[in-house]
Formats: structure tokens, C-alpha cells, sequence
């Protein structure tokens, strides 16, 4: 008899098929712990609005704020409440190759559905280092690897991605260099989840990409699915698009956690090294809100200007 | 909208209802790690001999030698697999409250059904601050508190237990200290599993226990099934008393550890400070098969005789 | 070249001298971490005192609420700050072989002068497992081993520590069991020192014990100091007495923490599972002092009873 | 009485004084434990060496793959060891501010003279966030602000550094982003240490900088000794530099962990993501210290070519 949890884990083609992957917030209660009722309810509103998997824990979820004890413990909750409706995907990526291994391992464990791998970011490696790195990981699931330089200090050659195609657990990249990088890689059988919210409109209907790992469907989830499924529409990513500037004028998720506060659907709590947008951007982003309909975001109540008092920073947790 | 979780939690009365509850053995690879596929056809083996629920890091799922990610990790890998069809309780207790804590809340975010507690061992604590420990974790969901004063060195007075009883969490007790206290709590309608598998027979027939959180069910479940839901039995309590005599000459699982691997189900492989029964004792155990019958036995080898160097001890993993 | 470090290492010699060691306590911060502050004042006041060395992290010591790296941290902080001036012993056993081999590697790494370590209480094992478990640390270093079956519910038998004396690193025993068994290995050329401090004066003068591991000492260093080095005086270990009762009478440190907040030498604050003894106790404590001399006792503010809403317990940290 | 920590801390003018500061490799044993004996022994060529400090577990030491337990534990035991000979900068700054406050307190509670601190890499934060991130630390104890934009994505702005440097504890910066701000700040009064080994000479004759936190001083302590003491040496810098380059051509330390181990003071031990460089490079290394003198390297072994199969690559440990 095999294990069960090898037997079931999930076919690699059931997540190379994914077109709409929200890299979700995570959400805090004011003494620094996860609020999981808040974190329960975006899931919710995620499935609401047509997303079809979640990343747990990535860097928009502050994966890196988390000791790895939450983190898996957020997978398995993750997994336990809503993996018969949306696919999980953990974050178990490490700069430090030990972790990444026992992070994976214990995430196929409690179930998650797919791990998302980083390359040594901040240490950084050589080639063959890279490589080693990810076969290190790659045999125990499928595996999507992620590639953001403007994080990590490098870049992932395509090479190294052409070696890791070997193997059948590669369900594909989430890239953030560019169209380039996408068309080349899917003219080659790669599947291709952009990781620029700002380009993957073109990502998705002009370079071959399969879709979107997307920060903005936090809180656009309905109107990211209709960019993703419903056919190219230059005009709605256009309305889109100032919501995506505002997010990302300064290191996401700083944009998105102010954002979700305003709109009342989790506590205005922030872990540092974040800290809100001022006031200003706050404002602005009402108005954002406004033009592209309240009707279009999560949460029901109305959207507001948050004073510099409510929010809590947090230093210990 | 309430938590998922919190909405899914378990009805404390399915954990009341349980009869037959086995302390699962934890396997090892050779490097000590958890030998996850050997743990899931226990587990299978546990269902189809019909056990109700299980007990995961227990004493004798050795919880005392796991790092506590290991531990939430296991809780949530046995719900994930197998969570529709046994009761998951977590051995989520500590002798320090912030560790108790912190485990049942994670335990519960990962699915475990109910939450087995410990009072302080080793440090001890007044009758105060007995109450005041048990109290931070009862609010989370159900929970049995689990007494065995030969291990930690306390008994808890039915005082505490009273208490505790006015929390509608409080699913019962798994109680070591023999029948006249099982027969002073199931009299003022405390719901008891007996601890002791050599007097589990006598506890559930003839002083009111609800059943046994057994060890020797590891081995024989078919066998525990019947003592436990087949009607008083003499006969087949004394036919299985040799094996748990035998099982618990030395301090628990060393006996177990030692048998599993000698059926062929587990890898002879032993976290330190446990280390295999002596060659005399493990031929007998033998012989104790043979005179139980090994279809009564988990497993389908032959049992046998292991060497000295068959076995694997674990200082560093 | 040779590691500093194992050069280093402290004559067992030098630790079998030891007379009067401490059981050192630990002071919090109303947020539940350390209070080094206070800590550091302590140990200055155990120096003026007389003490010998300390034992960090002992059960006294709440090394049972620590984690690793805080236990660690603290010794390491003590031989930075006092370890030319006393003896730093940490406490770094375990009922887990990984986590006593892991801190005891740590420990020594860090500079302690000597470890304590205790058999796998809660879990416990055979006769072959103790000698197995306490091999694993034995060769680091200077080594006491601690024996107290009322917390461990499981005693450590001569034979044991026969075996073990084979080593040049066992240092000696801390003995609980009574002054029988402190003469038995005292005849046999075995150190003892007192777990008891009901005890200790007879264990020293008439049963042939080194000294005390003292919970005492922390609050009347100099008395303990006499005990141990002025020559039988049954006159002063009588009037010690009272004070040895009163904290005992609930687990320690119990009475040991509730003395010294109420001798102003450390804040009011308790990691639960503890909690202060009751007012009608620390009123009595007051008289106890005013019986034995204020002077006698560390600090230098009066002595006072505390109500019960000065104290801050502590469930997270 | 304050506590002895803190009325030990080390001034801020003795780290300001310091020139020539080594980023110290981390050696390891063949299961991927620190080699303890061959860490004390590369210390003591670095005090032989003229080195005045070194950083524990920086990039160099590879901090990004140990554990915090692993990391405090290896400043305490350098502290205890060679505390008194050079001083001990531990780099306790992370992408995480709660692992940052908490590696901080405990290396300065075990004895460390100043932390280095790095800007949230791969997570990344606002100006306000980077400002509020270090303000959690630097009130600790003297502080080193580390900025290397290659490695964290985002480069650390002179505004950030002018507002730090308000504080006495800020003894300086280590600048990696080249002469031009070295130059900025080295005006303004913010002492600087060159972060590259190939600008450090001109750096610090040239623009003002104080001295340079190297890692080619692992290999050539004496060379970098002159290079920082002996006043402008535009021949020596070039003998030196073809080093340097070969050291650099892969992300550091993979050049310096294949030379140790071919000078055979370490053994040939990675931690993956690390992996040795190839053969050719590893030829060109034994041309490079012949050029350059064996007898300015450390360790007294003749250099040799190292195999493929020398090196242990080591994934978990």
C-alpha cells in the first residue's frame, strides 16, 4: 500500500490549468497573530469572485514575516476549509535550501496542492547552484518557480527553467521580467503565469501566458477573472490600471494592506517592516474606488479614509 | 460571516460518543524522520480493525520527541488523509501553558477534531494554577484531560476536573489512576476513557468508562473492538492480558516499538532515550502471537525474531 | 590547533569542589520575556552572597517555559557577565536525547562551565535507555546528573550512575531521594550534592554530600553559605527551617517566586502554569522574615505583602 | 544597580575606530553542523592576521542558512572565546523586523560589540517602513547599517542613513553601492567601511572611508592589513586584485568556500544553495596563490586542486 497522501496528490495538469491564482493577504489580529476569521473570509470572497487558487503565504501574504510554523499551519488550515473548492499553493520556497525542503515536505504533507519556489534570494547562487536548489524540492509535487529579480537580487536564466522542465512536476513559471521572458518561454511548452499585474492582460492574450499570479484580484477578484477568461478587452484593463499604479507605487503589499483596511475587511494591523500609505494615498485611493465602482471590490462596507491612529504597527508577535 | 473553521468545529458530543480510541504509533525513516507512508497504512489498519479515533503525538506516538512544526504537521497530514473517517485528536498539551497554547490553537486551525491535555509534569503547578492552565485552552474547542500521575509526577484532583466540567469543551477525561476514580467521575457524569489497557475491560463494563484511549489496540484493534462493544467478555480479556502485560514491562512504547517492528509493519528504528526490548523479550513476544493468533495481529508478514543489528537508534534528527 | 573551546573546558575538579550552587530564578518583563536587568542583579547579590556557581534554567529556573534559544541566551549572557566570578552550570537536559544533545553541544559552545542533566521524565524508558540517553552528552563535558522521581515519576537507579561514573566527565549527582541513598554513593566515591534543602545540612555533615543545589540560596545566600561551609550547626538549619517549609509547601517555584517579589528584588510576574501562592500565604511569608532577620535575605527594600491584583500572570510570550 | 550587559556595552567609538574587519567564513562538519574547531582555528589566523573584528554569520558566513539558535549560539561561543581579542559584530538583521529585535537583544545579551544591520531584503518596504524597521534595533547597542542593493533589490537611501545617524548608537555604514556615496557620507560625517573588496583600497584613501569589512581578509588578512594601514599602495592593490576577481565571479561566498578548502584549513563542506566552483576554476585558484604567495594565505598546507568528489554538498542538516 502506498501512502495516501502520495496517492493523492494532486495531477500537475490540474494546476498548469490554472488561470486566475490570487497571492492572498494575510491578515492579523492586534496582538500580531493570525485574525484567520478575516483570512476565512477573504478566501470566501475569493471563491466568490472567481479566483481558482490561492498562494499562501507568498511575499504579498508576508510569508517572510512568518516563522515557518505558521506559515504551514496556514497552508493546512488553508487546505482543511477550502481545498475541496479552490487549489492551495504554499510559498514553501527558501533562500536557505533546508528550509525550502522541509517547508515542502511538511506543506504535501498537510495537503497543499502545490508548492511555489523561489531562487536563493538575498544569498543568491551560481548556476549549477540554482539548479541544485530546485531539484532539491521539485520531486516531492508540483512546482511552480518564480522568478522577480527586483526581489531577489537575480535573475533565473532560462536555462536552468529548461532543466527543471524535465522533470513532470514542473507545472510552470511565474515571471516577472517581462513579455519577452513570457513568449519565450511559451513558445517552448512553458506554461506561464505572469507576476506583473500591469502587464498581464498582454501576458495573457499576446505572449501565450496562462494566466496571472495576481496581487490586484485581492481586491478585484471579479473584474481580474473577466481579464483572464473573458477575451482580450484593452478597455477594462485600462479602467483596471490605475488601481494597479496605486498598489505598487511603493514594495507591494504596502498598497494592498492599506487598501483592505479602508474597505473594512481586515483590521488595519500591520507587521513591520510595512507600514501604511499616507494619508494622502490613502485618499486617493477612495476616489480609485470610486471610479472603478465600490461595486467591483470585496467587502460591503462603504470605503473611508483611515486616520494615522488606527493603524497598529507591529513590532514583536 | 463566522470563521470556517470555527463554524466547522467538532460537536464535543461525537467526541463523547467515542469508544474505541488508539494511541497511534509514530514510525521513523532511517534518517528519524516520520515515516509517513508507514503512518498512513497504520491508520488504515486502525479503521479496517475498527478503531473510532486516534491519538496523534501522544506518549505513545512519543509527542514528547517531536519539535512542535513536526507535531502540527502530523495532527494536520492525519486530517487531511483520513479526517472523514476517524476523529483526529491532537496531543497538543505541555507542560508550559504558552506551548499548550500555541499548539492547540494551531491544532485546531489544521483540523483536529478534539484536543487531548496534560497537566504540568515535570514542573508541577498548585491547584491554581492547574485550573488557570487548562482554562487558557478549553475555550478552543473539545478537549480530554488526560491524567497518568506515574508519568508526571501530579495527580489531578477531581476538584480540577469538576471545574473544568462547568465548560461545555470538557469531553471527558483518559484517566490512569484505576476504577474507583473512573467510577467517582461516569457517577456524576463525566464522561471517562480509561487509560489503562488492563483494566479498560473492567472500567467500561463494570464502572461506567465510556471506553479506552488504548495502546494495545496498536496491535490487536479487532480485539479492543470487541472489548469495548461486544459486551462484557472475561474470556477474551484474559486471552488478550499476556500481550499487555508484556507491552508494558518496560515504560510505553518501548514494547509497542518493539512489536511493530517484529510484525513487519513499522522500520525497526527507535528515537532515543527509547531503545528495543532485549532478544528474551522479544522472543516471547513471539510466542504471544502465536498463542493470540497473528490474524488477530495487524499485518500480514510472519512475525519474527529481530536481531540486536536489525534495529536503528536515533540520537540526532 | 586545538578548538579554544575544548581547551577550555573546565576541570571536572573544579565543579566537584562546588558547595553551594543555586537554582537560580528567573525574572520576567510584564511582556513575559526576561528581565535581565534584574536578572544580572540576582546573581550579583548570589556572588556578595556566597554562592558558588549557578544552575540556569533549572526547574527552579522555569527552563521547562523557556524555549531553546532563550535557555541558551541565558547562559551564554551569564558566562559573558559573571562567568569568571562563579560557575555557570546550565540546565540543558531534556526528556527528548535530540533537544539534551542540541543544547548541551550549545551550551558548552557558549562558555557553561558544566551541564545538568535529568532523566526523560513524562516519557521515561528502560534501564538501557538512561545509560543510552545520558552517553549521548556525557563526553562533552563536565556533567551533573539530577534525580528527583517526585517530578520525573521515574527514580534513576545506582546502577545507572555506576555506570556513568566510568566517565571522567560525571561530575557527581544531585540526589533527591534522601540521605540513604546520598551515603550510598558517597561511600563509593560518588559527589553528592543535596536536591533537598530540608536535607542538605545533614546530607553535608552527617551522610558525606559535597554541598546543596539550593532553591534557598536565592533568597538567604548567606545562611545557605554557612550551612555549607561553617561546621555543623543544627541551631541555624533549624531556624532556616520555617523558610524551607514555606517554600515548599506548593511545587517550587511557586513560594520561591511569590518570596521575591515580595522582597522587591524582582517584578510580580508569573509564566503560567504558575501562580502566586495566596495572600493568606504571603502574609506569612512577611513573618517569616521578620523571624529570621531582614538582613539575612537578599535585597534591600522592605519587606511587603502583595495583593493579589499586583501580580501579572502570563500566558503568551 | 544597572545590569551588567548594559553597563558593558562596547562604545560606539571602538567600532568606529575599526579598519579592518573580517566577514568570517563558517565552517562545517560532514552532517552539516558548524565545525566549531576549524572556526576558532580561522579566528586565530585572522587575529594573527591584524584583522580588529569580524561578522558572525554575515552573507559571507552564510547567516541566511542557519538557524537563529544556531547563529546567537555561534556569537556567544566567539564572544567567549576570543571576546577580549577582537571585537565580535554579529549580523543580526533580518528581512523580518521581529527576527531582527529579537536576534539583536539576544547577541548583545550574550555579549556581542555591535550588530550589522541590512534593509528588508525580497520582502522590501517604504522609505517610512526602512526608517521604522531600523529604529526597532538601533536603541540596542552600536550598529552597522549594511547596503547592498545587488543582493536585497533596493537600495538603502542616504536619507535613511541621515536619519539614523541621529543616534549615538550608529557607528556607520557599510556601502556597497560604490566611491561616489561613500565619498556622500564620509563628508557628512557617517563613517563608512568599503563592502567591496575591489573599490576598498581607493575607498579608503581616496573617499574617506574608514576601512572595509572584507572577505578576501579570510584568505590574505596580512595583505588587507597593509592595504588598510600602511597607507596608499597602488602595487600591492593590484597584486591583490586578480584575487578579488576570482573570489567574485560567482555570488560570494561560493569563490571563498571552494579556496578554503583548498588551502585545507576547512573541510570541503557546502551547504546547498552553495556549490563548489568547477575544476577550471578551481586550477586557476593554484595559479592565482602561487602569484600571489602562499605564504601571504593562511593555513600551512601546501594549495591543491581539489575533485568533484572532495566535496560534500549537504541539503539537510
Amino acid at each position: 500500500m502506498r501512502s495516501y497522501e502520495v496517492k493523492n496528490r494532486t495531477n500537475v495538469d490540474e494546476i498548469k490549468a490554472l488561470r486566475l491564482i490570487t497571492a492572498i493577504k494575510t491578515p492579523y489580529l492586534p496582538d500580531g497573530r493570525f485574525d484567520l476569521e478575516a483570512y476565512d473570509s477573504l478566501i470566501h470572497m475569493q471563491i466568490e469572485g472567481g479566483a481558482e487558487a490561492v498562494i499562501v503565504g507568498g511575499t504579498t501574504g508576508e510569508g517572510q514575516l512568518m516563522s515557518w510554523d505558521e506559515h504551514i499551519m496556514l497552508i493546512g488550515h488553508t487546505v482543511n476549509c477550502f481545498g475541496n473548492t479552490l487549489k492551495v499553493i504554499g510559498n514553501t520556497g527558501s533562500n536557505s535550501t533546508r528550509e525550502a525542503i522541509h517547508a515542502t515536505e511538511q506543506g504535501f504533507a498537510v495537503g497543499m496542492h502545490a508548492a511555489l519556489h523561489i531562487n536563493p534570494y538575498y544569498g543568491k547562487t551560481s548556476f549549477d547552484g540554482l539548479v541544485a536548489h530546485f531539484n532539491t524540492v521539485l520531486h516531492m509535487g508540483p512546482t511552480i518557480i518564480y522568478n522577480v529579480p527586483s526581489r531577489t537580487g537575480q535573475d533565473i536564466p532560462p536555462g536552468v527553467v529548461q532543466k527543471l522542465a524535465r522533470s513532470p512536476n514542473l507545472a510552470g513559471v511565474k515571471e516577472c521580467v517581462g513579455n519577452d521572458r513570457v513568449e519565450e518561454y511559451t513558445r517552448n511548452g512553458v506554461v506561464v503565469w505572469s507576476g506583473n499585474d500591469d502587464q498581464c492582460h498582454d501576458s495573457r492574450w499576446d505572449y501565450g501566458a496562462n494566466g496571472v499570479i495576481s496581487v490586484t484580484s485581492n481586491l478585484v477578484p471579479g473584474l481580474m477573472r473577466q481579464l483572464m477568461f473573458g477575451g482580450k478587452n484593452i478597455r477594462l484593463n485600462s479602467k483596471v490600471m490605475p488601481l494597479v499604479e496605486w498598489l505598487f507605487q511603493e514594495p507591494n503589499p504596502i498598497g494592498l494592506n492599506t487598501a483592505l483596511a479602508q474597505l473594512g475587511v481586515v483590521r488595519p494591523i500591520f507587521r513591520l517592516p510595512y507600514v501604511p500609505l499616507p494619508l494622502e494615498k490613502r485618499m486617493e485611493f477612495v476616489n480609485i474606488v470610486k471610479e472603478i465602482g465600490r461595486e467591483n471590490f470585496i467587502g460591503e462596507e462603504d470605503v473611508r479614509v483611515m486616520d494615522d491612529d488606527d493603524f497598529i504597527l507591529i513590532r514583536r508577535y
